[in-house]
């Protein structure tokens, strides 16, 4: 058997320790995989006294993380500690600086730094692996980069934030309106106690910024994703989506359109016979389209120590058994700059609910608005009937740009009869 | 760029038609993938005037793929021939020997010789590469051997067979009998003029001996499948499954349990809401539970010239791009000679469909087999009313070893009042 493979593992969290761990309690098998052993040497983290249930006596311990990737004995350097910047970013750079290969879990620094570390990695002539840093234990990345790479990418899409899907799936299951399923979310540790990441899409659109540069050969560019969360999905549009045949998810969808690269992250309406309308909780699920194989779908636990060491591990298995390559599955200097497709330019379906007052030549002024911006009606369900309080109509349209239905939209808030700003959330046919 | 990876292809039907054209049609894209041209060098076929719709005359025709095999001038052998012995083995055999890796389709051909084959390729340096074998577009060889590296496998079951999987979804949704759908299947191109190999389960089987492989690390043991068809699945038993809550699938399983290796493949009754059991038509899905990851599911087009074609060029990209490794993950001396679990041994609870004469202490006799091998049941449904034809009485058992079932059936089959051979079908946890 050759070598150990010398590890260093900066940010000893959950995930942290949960890496520490699987490396310990599974070495024997590890080492058979790997055909040598995964061998930790190093640790790093910010408080060396806090307990974590893991024996680090035997490992060097640095204060400093970025000391310890530039110059601890080791071939490969983990960087669990998180962040866009900061330490994280640091500890990356001086790993490739110093020659190491590295391993990360961290979607925001993919996504804001993934384009220029890509390129001092393959000028350093180091690997940087990332299969924990999207849909957590599902191996979306290996797929796109190696299982698929026969296939020009049509299109991925998927659900990439559990948190957000747990909210989703126990507003649909309960009828509680959002704030309530939040908190819970929030005590059963589903939801971090500063939701914004994930409830409000950033979360999601890093990681569809990164499988779409896996997908399309593309320069990663979070900064063109277009990104709306689900705060304002409320109890009666999941009614409503329920009896227009639809389910409602958080979905982050990419592909290539005349316009450029069209990435977005916002609440779909996805039919209830779609693949992806039965993943519930808090797993994740990605759709591939390739062009000769078709849709593959890969659905699993999107995080949790134990979904994400065991992805970050595999990274650790495939640079120790020699695999070797590009970042985003091509040279960094070969990565296209495709311009962001505007969403103005985004053509779908669309579902809206109106809250309005309930009297003669409500609808009428409503469906001019359609009719002057040619935005075609599919569907309309009006049944409440109140002289008192606000009625909900929903309305569904043909296929029509988004700029007509943002401008349909506001000339419908100037509607005297319409009392609440419209909701809108968009069709996805899948 | 790196020299080209020179190929030769043995076996142009369907499917190396179709990798023919990929590796022509995506060229530009596979070499900036590869890092290198992927060239098609060489080809055999049976024969050479038969029109595929590709151009040959730039690539040296081989009448004898054998000859091929060792004597062209090529980095890699793609064995496209199929069959589990002749002239796909002997072509492997060939390149193997003359050190030129092998990309193969041939899941008979592994199922059978994988472990001699394996062993060969290592001793000889080269690499044996079969994505395609297994579930076809969907990248399960990949996942097991790579993406789970880090986990213990504790199960892996999945849809193997398109064209069962096929069958049963339109006897469900049709409620025609087998014959009926099977001949429509055939029409389709769905299913072969000679069923056999996909709805006995033999072709599942074959798929599920090299799944147990890259799961348990152990030798590819076919022979220790326990293996049963769909032709015995009738209407009324998909009809009283939906009433049961349950979809009826052929499932390939494998565990590993106090016995050994256990490995069944056959119809089974999944409950409705499992996520396999919204899998319908020719797709594949394939579900592996980890010990940190948990359940991962996979799922896709399993057969088919594109989806195939996707598989056999993703592995020829990986072996372009420098990715050596084991045939079954680990080096085929250490792959494990686990025991066949006996199928008598295994635990699980039963469905039963007895066509009984509707008489007076037609209950007492048969619930009285139960009793006297201590089988419980756990539902029964008897509605029918006949004095003179047979009517149906289904049973579902609580768990219970499959030979204590098998003993109450031979007892059943002794009631004077049992008209029919009982349909058993297992219900399968998920």
């Amino acid at each position: 058997m050759s070598a150990p493979l010398r590890i260093a593992v900066a940010g000893l969290g959950t995930v942290g320790a949960g890496t520490v761990g699987l490396l310990r309690d599974n070495a024997e098998l590890l080492a058979v995989r790997a055909g040598r052993p995964l061998e930790l040497v190093a640790v790093s983290a910010r408080d060396r006294g806090r307990e974590r249930g893991i024996d680090l006596s035997s490992v060097a311990w640095y204060d400093d993380a970025v000391v310890m990737a530039g110059e601890a004995p080791v071939d490969v350097v983990v960087e669990l500690i998180g962040g866009p910047d900061g330490p994280a970013k640091a500890v990356c750079e001086a790993a490739i600086a110093a020659g190491r290969d590295v391993v990360t879990a961290n979607k925001a620094l993919l996504a804001h730094h993934g384009n220029e570390l890509a390129r001092l990695a393959e000028e350093r002539g180091v690997v940087l692996d990332y299969e924990a840093a999207v849909a957590g234990g599902i191996p979306i990345v290996k797929a796109l980069r190696e299982g698929l790479a026969a296939n020009r990418i049509e299109r991925i899409y998927g659900i990439l934030n559990g948190t957000s899907n747990y909210i989703l799936s126990t507003m649909r299951e309960t009828g509680r309106p959002f704030d309530e399923v939040l908190a819970t979310a929030q005590e059963l540790g589903y939801a971090e106690a500063d939701p914004g990441m994930d409830v409000d899409g950033i979360d999601a659109a890093h990681k569809l910024a990164i499988l779409s540069s896996l997908a399309f050969g593309s320069a990663v560019d979070f900064a063109g994703v277009y990104i709306e969360g689900v705060r304002h999905v409320s109890p009666l549009d999941i009614e409503y989506a329920e009896e227009l045949g639809y389910r409602i998810k958080l979905l982050g969808s990419a592909r290539i359109t005349e316009d450029g690269l069209e990435q977005r992250v916002h609440p779909c309406m996805v039919a209830k016979t779609a693949p992806i309308a039965t993943v519930e909780g808090v797993l994740n699920a990605v759709v591939a389209r390739g062009h000769v194989v078709t849709d593959t779908v890969y659905e699993g636990p999107g995080a949790g120590a134990g979904p994400t060491a065991s992805a970050v591990v595999a990274d650790l298995i495939d640079i120790a058994r020699g695999r070797r390559g590009a970042t985003f599955g091509v040279p960094a200097a070969e990565l296209a700059s495709l311009p962001a497709a505007p969403m103005e330019r985004h053509r779908g379906a669309y579902y809206l609910r109106l809250q309005v007052r309930d009297q003669p030549g409500v609808m009428a002024d409503i469906t001019a608005c359609f009719r002057d911006e040619q935005v075609s009606i599919g569907a309309m369900i009006q049944r409440g009937q109140s002289r008192t309080e606000a009625v909900p109509v929903v309305l569904t349209t043909h296929d029509c740009q988004e700029a007509a239905m943002r401008r349909t939209l506001a000339a419908i808030v100037k509607v005297d009869t319409v009392m609440e700003t419209p909701r809108m959330i968009r069709i996805e046919p899948l």
